[in-house]
């Protein structure tokens, strides 16, 4: 009997994070019930499951065999049978707002006071799609890392009257499944994820504007390097590493070079200016015909990581 | 016979990153020869390489026994002996733009006309204490992140006066020794890793300072989340793998998203402010008197982390 056995989750829009927070859930315990708007997508999504499962057990990431876990799951053929009695509903419909909002307003008949209402969204504010609901508080958005169920981090962002309650119960249930909560105080575009992202890529844009540096020499000094480390340090605990007297020494010492460093920075870098530069870089590396196979060569390295994790000891 | 055999290093300084830069070429084959101003701290840092490649080898990071590599090492106990005859000499002195040009020109009278001087510094330009040598053609920055035994990515970066001749063929022997050099065409402030590390923690302070999330949260995001993937593919190539059509495509549908993040992201943190908040947050998860044993717990995981790479399968 796992931690979370009982908890009955709805994975609203069946397509590719649908699914991989299918597997996130139910290889962790949970009940799964699949719907997708479009007729037969979701049969059609459910199909891929066992192999998906196949493929984790092999690489030794499942506690159960893949006979234990596909059970676990059911189809919905409508959104009041995905709903009926779940504990938590995670959305993953398009990334238009009108299209969340009109789907929120469609499930919200359906839950208990109870249930939470979480929706996948990397990019809609929270306050842009719940604000006209009754159950406004029980909104939330977990937005994963794509795939969910090789990431653990997955960003929790409350709208300005998502209930305390919800928060919290959102950070337990994806803490329960093996997940690790990234939970913000308040919404903000881009929330936390895409905002650092956002950070490094502009950087890199003006790095290549600048011609400081080439786009494959850009990308070494990151997965050759800097990412390395961030892997087991996240930012604050590195500068807290890297002075004798922890994070207080590291900012006395280096907050000047970083202020010099960043001062150059100001300008907003012209992505679109360097872009065919950028894209003749890539081209020559993956032809456009070979993105698949590098995408899959991606994804297995990915598998291989999150078990090499998965066995590292304390 | 490794391919780097004959090559004859000279390392000048050598403390933490001089030691393990020493490891880096020694393990590939190169003869080493070891120098500190510090009388005594030469024989001092050699004393403690065997542990260093005893435990390599335990890892089943290096190709050869170390008693193969030991007999690559020599102890100079004068410039003039540690840079006779040598085709490369890594400096890692003190970070103070004075004494390193007092050393560049102290060891300028010892090389030959193919001598490379690389100087480890990771904050100042080269043009700032190579200038004033009749030899600063040959003289250039070779920045690795620490320590460059375990983790491959190393900047390069020429003064304005560095010869081409000179960047290609340090680009050369940095990938004959196994490390993944990153060639900036010109000098910045910062170079490239501090200036995408800058950016990232500038972003990091910022949502810190705004309340948007804690210092805790901050850091899951990255060593839990944005750090796996960026482990495997670079800036450019996530943008490249994440559109159907390739980074063209991807520039095409996030770049108003991203101009709205970083629109709000123009003003500079004041990092001073936050301090105390995150001061706190780091003690209550490592006391002070604990960071050496988490410092040591992140090498152990480089360390794992790097014999998982040297065994992946391409």
């Amino acid at each position: 009997m796992s931690e979370v056995s009982g908890l009955k989750v709805a994975i609203v829009g069946a397509g590719l994070i649908g699914r991989s927070w299918s597997v996130a859930f139910a290889r962790a315990g949970a009940e799964v019930r699949l719907y997708d708007a479009v007729e037969g997508a979701a049969a059609k999504s459910l199909a891929l499951v066992p192999a998906m499962l196949e493929e984790l057990h092999q690489a030794g990431l499942l506690n159960e065999a893949p006979s234990a876990i596909l059970p676990r799951y059911g189809l919905a053929s409508s959104l009041e049978e995905a709903l009926a009695g779940c504990d938590y509903v995670q959305e993953s419909a398009t990334e238009n707002r009108d299209i969340k909002a009109a789907l929120f307003s469609d499930m919200e008949p359906f839950i208990s006071e109870r249930t939470i209402l979480a929706s996948s969204t990397s990019i809609i504010l929270p306050s842009l799609f719940t604000g006209h609901l009754k159950r406004k508080a029980q909104c939330i958005v977990v937005h994963p890392l794509n795939p969910p169920h090789l990431i653990p981090a997955v960003e929790i962002v409350p709208a300005p009257w998502t209930a305390p309650e919800t928060v919290s119960r959102t950070r337990d249930i994806i803490t329960s499944i093996g997940q690790k909560p990234v939970v913000m105080m308040k919404e903000i575009d881009g929330f936390l994820m895409n905002r650092l992202q956002g950070a490094l890529l502009e950087e890199c844009w003006r790095l290549l504007e600048g011609g400081y540096a080439g786009v494959e020499d850009i990308d070494i000094a990151l997965k050759e390097g800097l990412a390395l480390r961030w892997s087991f340090v996240g930012p604050f605990e590195t500068m807290d590493l890297n002075a004798p007297g922890g994070l207080a020494d590291y900012v006395q010492r280096y907050f000047g070079g970083f202020t010099k460093v960043l001062e150059g920075s100001r300008h907003r870098a012209d992505w679109m200016a360097s872009l065919n530069k950028a894209v003749a870089a890539r081209r020559e590396r993956v032809p456009l015909d070979k993105i698949a196979d590098r995408q899959a060569w991606r994804d297995r390295q990915m598998v291989r990581l999150a078990k090499f994790r998965k066995d590292l000891p304390e």
